[in-house]
């Protein structure tokens, strides 16, 4: 795994990474001559967590992933293997690229269910294999940004630290989650791979392992703030915060601050509320102003966003499992899904029906467009076709996705940005590639246009994502053309 | 990635993989030479899912990364530049490889809460630098071994296969969740580079978009059927199941089973039951006696459980999201903890206090004895010091690992078994290396030992995890003696 000078992992993965009935379908698209080019979305349907919004994040590791992909020799001999490929197709996989087109928002924006996150133009058989690569990619990574917004959100003015490698799902489960987790607003990894890979900060503090190896807790605190004076969080819970660890760490304090270093301490058990404004008093008490409090323990950011509601002087969250699994929800629901196909040169419009109205997928090529008002604040977006043009005057009407009955009208002009944009072109990256500090902050700056009642962390405001209203009639007429050929194939059969 | 040639992956992992905190006391261990053995233990507080019981798996991945761990030049390079470490510990990390022993138990045991299912006796820097890839490797793959034996449970003579690869937790969260899944009971996962990897079988049927690709779904079961006449599982769901799917499946089913070929169908959304209850009763009515129906949608094991329960018709059971993330409980609570201390030239129990009784640790080298009854039943588990002998005759007593005031006893001779052997010596290998096959053969034995009250997907039976005498009076002692030298350093200070 080497690092790019962007910090991005630059590594080869393998295009096996598919489900086998992608393989097995674009076998028969491939035999079968069906090469028409294709425009698949993804979206997702609900919101993660019972909140409004949520952060796109996977962008830049998937066009990496997108540029490398190939069969080794290794998979087409497994493929072989298999007996189900023929060898003209093991062929064309051999000389396998990702040749098409990736449209999507930029990495780090502030995205919806419904609303297509990106899409991709190429023909039926790279769209398919490339499927189960996408949606584990942006599923993950946005799950985790959006959690990591949500932490931060409740932390305020206080530092968020993820923790989350030993009880992250898996390796890539930890690193892709550090990453996502600083996207989404964590100031640092405990991960130190990850520090090295994406060049995210890194930050640790002691174990109580470390406590326990000394003599006694102010040896060990004095040990360790000899060998690192300018970065020495002492853990105090080891014995008892109160009586032993706190007074053992001001006398180590006092001693850095006298030498001019700053210093912290860390609670990982016991009631944060109590014990923090407990140890706040005494360090304060013995002068030691500047000494930030550190906090850990199966922290939620609803936990914190109470603590913080109360005021409890903790300066650093480090929270660990729940930011980098998501907890209770532990995917996010996207979905890939056909949206055009070609019809002789063309790019014609198709969509999924369903039982369920939720499930009935958007039809066509798409652009997303988000109204602001004068403030700058978003208004609302809108699912549109991407050839639409946004008229300069009159009145816009703006449809529900699912309910036909609901709309509401916008007066134009009002600003508005295009949120989806070219990103790769003949299977190569053709926008720029911004750092992973600059995704942060623009996911902050994002963040911060919406109004604060759709970041509630319970019971939020939900944000309006409509359709045109000439995707709307496109929708319908799709509708009311596939009941009637359903009809019509019924009778003949 | 290589394929090893018992179906793992001997991949070289990064040392790096690390909590930044483990290198920072690794290299105040270094420098303050405290170089003694120690022996850590790894064991879970919680049962996963509210269940009883839980299946170990990891321990081959982990032996794999164990052998191979490295910190490679750009590791080095990337520490160096963090400005933390002295080039002496530098040095050593260069030619760091862990030399240490490992104790564990085989891989598809069944395990319980408070047990070690392994044990590492090596040098505290070594133990320390490799907790956080022990822990997710063995956290992760435990929890999701253990949900596909509760899926498969509850699937009873059903077939369950893993198709989670697009909602898993990163690439790692897909791979190492497709061979636990294996270990837990699934027959086959849909991620063909797990397949690759580890050996197991892959599966898949078709897509949505093999059926929307073709001018009628008629022709699109055709055009499947005669690619894979040995096997073809239609998916009827698109446009209408009962009225066009199913028609149209049987069509081209009693074509396949007139040339001798197996067939099925699949249902990917509405009711089941239903539904099942309804194709069934079409296939039956065209003679299609053989062929077998597979569904998915969201599964969950209590969906399964109640489905079976009620003798729907299913064969074959897709399961994606929740097998692979393990749905709400994202984690197993493993932990890693120090048990003993080299003093001297001898290894003294250690043990971590805690305010919550449930947080204190277990002190000493430990052996877990399992009991059994006259027909081979597991009666309860037994940690014990790892010299300790179980008399021949007598009553021996087992005490509640934390409620002092329970105990019960057992007439001895009873039949048992030690549960940890050593696994690693000198950092290599030393235990046979079971296929996957044969780990997931050994899971569903053990599995099939233990009475079916404590298998119940919802409320089981508790199976007794109880400590020796000897454990227990040590512990009492320990805790007497901490709370006195605690008393002790309060007074001076």
């Amino acid at each position: 795994m080497a690092v790019s000078p962007r910090g991005r992992a630059r590594e080869r993965r393998s295009a096996l990474f598919t489900d086998l009935y992608e393989l097995t379908m674009a076998q028969g698209y491939f035999l079968h001559g069906i090469d028409q080019q294709a425009v698949f979305d993804m979206f997702f349907r609900r919101e993660p967590f019972r909140g409004s919004l949520a952060v796109f994040a996977g962008l830049g590791d998937l066009i990496d992933q997108l540029e490398g992909l190939r069969f080794e020799p290794e998979d087409i001999a497994y493929l072989e293997s298999l007996g189900y490929f023929q060898p003209p197709f093991l062929e064309y996989l051999r000389e396998f690229t990702f040749s098409g087109e990736l449209y999507a928002m930029d990495e780090g924006s502030v995205v919806f269910p419904q609303e297509p996150l990106l899409r991709v133009h190429t023909n039926m058989i790279e769209a398919q294999i490339i499927e189960g690569m996408v949606l584990n990619t942006i599923n993950f990574q946005t799950l985790i940004a959006t959690k990591a917004a949500r932490v931060k959100t409740a932390a305020g003015d206080g530092t968020v630290v993820e923790f989350g490698l030993r009880r992250a799902q898996g390796w890539d489960g930890a690193l892709a989650a550090s990453r996502a987790a600083y996207i989404g607003g964590a100031a640092a990894t405990s991960n130190t791979l990850a520090g090295r890979m994406f060049g995210i900060p890194v930050s640790g503090t002691m174990a109580h392992s470390w406590v326990m190896a000394f003599d006694s807790e102010l040896e060990a605190f004095e040990k360790y703030a000899d060998l690192y004076p300018e970065r020495s969080v002492l853990l105090i819970d080891t014995y008892d915060t109160l009586d032993s660890g706190l007074p053992n760490a001001i006398t180590v304090g006092k001693r850095l601050q006298a030498a001019g270093h700053s210093f912290g301490i860390r609670l990982d058990s016991g009631d944060i509320e109590y014990l923090s404004c407990r140890v706040r008093e005494g360090l304060d008490a013995a002068g030691l102003h500047e000494a930030k409090i550190a906090v850990s323990n199966e922290l939620t950011e609803e936990i914190i966003e109470q603590l913080v509601s109360r005021r409890v002087p903790v300066d650093l969250w480090g929270v660990g499992t729940n930011l980098v699994t998501g907890g209770e929800d532990a995917s996010l629901t996207g979905v890939y899904k056909l949206a055009a196909k070609q019809y002789n040169s063309e790019l014609q419009p198709t969509m999924k029906l369903s039982d369920n109205p939720a499930k009935t997928s958007n039809p066509g090529v798409k652009q997303v467009y988000r109204f602001f008002d004068r403030q700058g604040e978003p208004i609302a977006d809108l699912i549109a076709f991407d050839h639409e043009q946004i008229p300069e005057s009159g009145y816009m009407v703006f449809y529900h996705p699912q309910i036909d009955s609901r709309w509401f009208t916008l007066k134009l002009p009002q600003s508005y940005r295009a949120q989806l944009s070219c990103k790769m072109q003949a299977g190569r990256r053709v926008a720029p590639e911004p750092s992973l500090p600059e995704i942060q902050r623009y996911a902050a700056e994002e963040l911060g246009r919406f109004d604060d009642t759709y970041k509630r962390i319970i019971n939020p405001h939900l944000y309006k994502v409509s359709l045109s209203q000439r995707m709307r009639d496109t929708k319908q007429q799709m509708i009311s053309g596939f009941l009637e050929r359903y009809e019509r194939r019924y009778t003949e059969s």
